[in-house]
């Protein structure tokens, strides 16, 4: 694979689709293509695993009963979590934090089964299974921004629930809740940015040099 | 931001420059500009992150002594992962799995301290701010590849003989030494494809409806 640099092009291109990809949670009714979602889902599976271990299992939700009860479950977790944050509790009800029911297609995404057996560049961090899953989720995001199609990962919901309600097997785990579908327009902003939950912090900040400094 | 889908060529583009990226080892010695190493960065900090909470720190290492010390920690925990693969020793052990003293650029990437602090969808998943700063890793590795640069992610150390070194607090953690540079070329197949160590799994077998299947 010799040629090495993209035109300046196709560089703009993968710039923009990562400056533009949000986490949508609004979903128009609109439905996806099976070969639209097979792209996206390929895209995922060329993400890098440590030690090639290829950690991601997608789970398609096609019964709407099913989909509902995973629904409860977040919603479920959306009120713990809310009762946990305590003095922000009223400010985080009021956000929109999955778009589950309206959403064309929804995907769990777990790691793989039996992972203890893998530990090539895990001994140490066996979380870099979650690294690469997240990595793929990440492929998906920015391949499904370029097709035009809002992608959301919830991740408020108890993992052993989920995994009972689906049948995963306990050295499994799921770790994301995705929503799929077309959009009416995508955020400008992170709408956590646009909703006044958290700011963008400045780069700068948050580079360092040989040695960690904390200049927040 | 109505415009929603790309055009067909940018959005082949994002698809090519997701097959084509890989995770390397190998690097020539010529310099990475200031400017491309900071886009890359700049890239990362354009990923998701969960509640907003933005948990990446980057620490660019530009001292080659410290470097040196890096790459021996990586050279401690190649050989206690050898140790411990077993039957597989001596296979792990002629793969090269770091470019460390080659490579222009050496940066390696931790969790935010305080990370506690943050439970908006990490009650029950407190790894997702390990997802969130792998999509950020996965963001620069593909704005690399189309810059025609070189990534590696390496996860052979010890995180708090790492975290030592580089007076990372207790609190924060690191997750990723990255090996940052030009290459001579990019692997065809990723690395651990061609030297046998596994292959690549098809992905229907990855794919299940409504429940977990193991097709395996």
């Amino acid at each position: 694979m010799k040629n090495k640099r993209y035109s300046d092009n196709d560089i703009n291109a993968i710039y923009r689709v990562i400056e533009q990809r949000r986490d949508m949670r609004h979903f128009t009714s609109e439905p996806v293509t099976k070969e639209l979602l097979n792209r996206l889902i390929r895209a995922a599976h060329f993400a890098p695993s440590v030690g090639f271990m290829q950690p991601w299992r997608f789970i398609k939700i096609s019964s709407f009963p099913l989909r509902q009860q995973i629904h409860q479950l977040v919603e479920q977790e959306r009120i713990s979590t809310a009762e946990e944050l305590g003095v922000r509790e009223d400010e985080f009800m009021k956000l929109k934090v999955e778009g589950l029911l309206e959403c064309a297609e929804v995907l769990v995404v777990s790691l793989m089964a039996d992972r203890d057996k893998h530990i090539f560049g895990r001994r140490t961090l066996p979380e870099m299974d979650v690294a690469s899953v997240s990595c793929a989720i990440q492929n998906m995001w920015l391949a499904a921004r370029a097709e035009g199609i809002g992608l959301g990962w919830v991740s408020i919901f108890d993992p052993k629930k989920l995994a009972n309600l689906l049948n995963i097997p306990a050295s499994a785990k799921p770790i994301a809740i995705l929503c799929i579908g077309h959009v009416e327009e995508f955020y400008d902003k992170p709408m956590l940015e646009s909703e006044d939950w958290a700011k963008r912090q400045k780069l700068e900040y948050l580079v360092f040099e040989n040695q960690w400094q904390d200049n927040k």
